[in-house]
């Protein structure tokens, strides 16, 4: 088969790689139906995450159940299921406690952006539809392998509350989707922060009812005057960077929350800072596997549509493409289909 | 009256200071029937936080109304008060949010190290007890003041819940009342970190299960052995150093809480590490205020004794070996009666 393969920063190809198979009992091999280009991808694409290369790309995948090992047996063969980018035994103590990103068995699950996809510890990780779903459906589906479920997770660890106000730092898929799982969790006023016109749209249409285009402190002093000097109860931090960390931390009312769901590369935090501002936070790695199955159902019922976030769909083989249009800014999320 | 007053490191002097007086309609004047040196007190003294000088020492009290202004209301002459080390008007946002410490109003409560103290909005930040209380429960008043409420604040922001296996690093004055703190929120466990028998018997005193000589890397070993490698549920930070914090942070489950109320001195966190350890983080300064109403009942109906970490009593005008016996660690808490 053909699969994406990063050699280094911008040099993304599409090669011969092996057919992914069976490994160890309790492995899945998945035929990938749709994956997609994940903000993250785009550090290391970038240069700007040291990366062990060549490496497989793609973390986020659907698809239909090809093959299980001998002790797998809640999913088999013919199964459209989803899993999250770690593998996770679903057992342990740490996923039984709702963080399946750091079950003791975890496993980075790398090489989506292909036709085949080996995924280990298939019984924890992978969750099967009620049954084949149309193909309108993909899209979300898609979206719930990662992005839906950091942006859920986002909101959930900002602790937000219905009524709340809640700013969100951030307006790629996962921002966008943090605005919507804020909204699905009954806040009242939801503040968007972007620059880009097609992405305020998109806000909207998920549930934002403010947009702010200042960032830093002029973010931070804009939130303060849209709630009286008071401040958001709850922050979703959705980059990464230092300086939007700090955003979120400074635009949260005392007692507030901030849920950080972007990989913080380069960030530090003063002690003394965090503990005058009387900040909740709390963030990591989404566990997307414990929001799976409400999530699925959400999608299954009509009633959420995160697969909106994919503004380009190409075939796989342009992988390539897909990279390039987000690494430009020219597309919130790409796409891509075997 | 003969006041305390910080000259610089080691220069603490007993001296002459005027009496406070009504300054604003929303203070009071109280007389002190009983104040202490803090944990917090010894930063300055030893020269390890610039401060200005002179300074007026001391932040914990109780004692009685001596005068109100014309704008007070809750409180009057002749009432047996508490209050918090940061006054607050228990009316704002932040207040109403329960974090009096981020009051928009507050102002720091310095200068109790005397007999006579003025108290800003004494309507917001005092609190009477039922009547006079009789000379015995003066000491457990007293820690209601501060390190009473703030251990308790440690044991909440660090969602202590019953059953919970928790660890304290600190065996100063807080970090034992959080280890009460723990035990009356129904937790299991509760893990003493400390070096000292003194420290040790009294945290055994009031519900610490076990004790944790170790530091460092080597105690967040102790812990993690101690849990059959999973981590504590939640952790109570209460000394505010780098090693402290960190040992903090990488003892706690994935998902754990780690409640911090030890000032931070030159404490900084790595983005990164807090991401993938999972953690949610919640301290400051506690919001005391909050909390005095429920404990002045607890210790008046003799449920709980906070005032056994007061290991040494002087009379006033002996401050200075107040705090030397504390800088040497040959006293947890020294109470000091005008």
């Amino acid at each position: 088969m053909q699969g994406t393969v990063l050699y280094g920063p911008g040099d993304l190809r599409f090669e011969e790689r092996d057919l992914p198979a069976i490994t160890m009992p309790t492995d899945a091999v998945i035929r990938i139906v749709a994956t997609c280009v994940c903000g993250s991808d785009l550090w290391p694409y970038r240069g700007l995450q040291a990366t062990a290369v060549p490496t497989p790309m793609g973390h986020e995948y659907c698809g239909i159940v090809e093959d299980v090992g001998s002790a797998v047996r809640s999913v088999k063969p013919g199964q459209f299921v989803i899993g999250s980018f770690f593998a996770s035994d679903n057992t342990c103590p740490h996923c039984h406690a709702g963080y399946q990103t750091s079950c003791q068995q975890k496993e980075f699950v790398g090489g989506a952006q292909a036709p085949f996809l080996r995924v280990p510890l298939a019984d924890g990780t992978l969750v099967a539809t009620p049954e084949m779903p149309s193909d309108e459906l993909i899209p979300s589906l898609l979206a719930l392998s990662d992005v839906m479920g950091t942006g859920w997770f986002a909101a959930e660890a900002a602790n937000v509350k219905p009524g709340a106000t809640v700013a969100v730092v951030g307006d790629g898929a996962v921002g966008l989707l943090g605005a919507l799982s804020a909204k699905l969790m009954g806040a009242k006023r939801i503040i968007a922060m972007s620059r880009h016109d097609s992405r305020q749209k998109l806000a909207r249409e998920f549930g934002a009812t403010d947009i702010v285009t200042e960032r830093g402190d002029e973010g931070v002093a804009r939130i303060k005057d849209m709630t009286n000097g008071i401040g958001a109860d709850s922050v979703l931090e959705c980059v990464g960077t230092q300086e939007s960390m700090l955003q979120a931390i400074r635009s949260i009312r005392p007692g507030g929350s901030v849920g950080y769901v972007g990989v913080p590369h380069g960030v530090g935090l003063k002690g003394e800072e965090l503990f005058f501002t009387h900040v909740h936070l709390h963030g990591g790695p989404a566990p997307v596997r414990r929001f799976l199955p409400k999530l699925i159902e959400q999608v299954w019922d009509r009633k959420i549509n995160p697969g909106k976030v994919f503004d380009l769909t190409l075939p796989l083989d342009q992988v390539a493409e897909g990279y390039r249009a987000m690494d430009e800014r020219r597309a919130i999320k790409t796409l891509l289909r075997p």
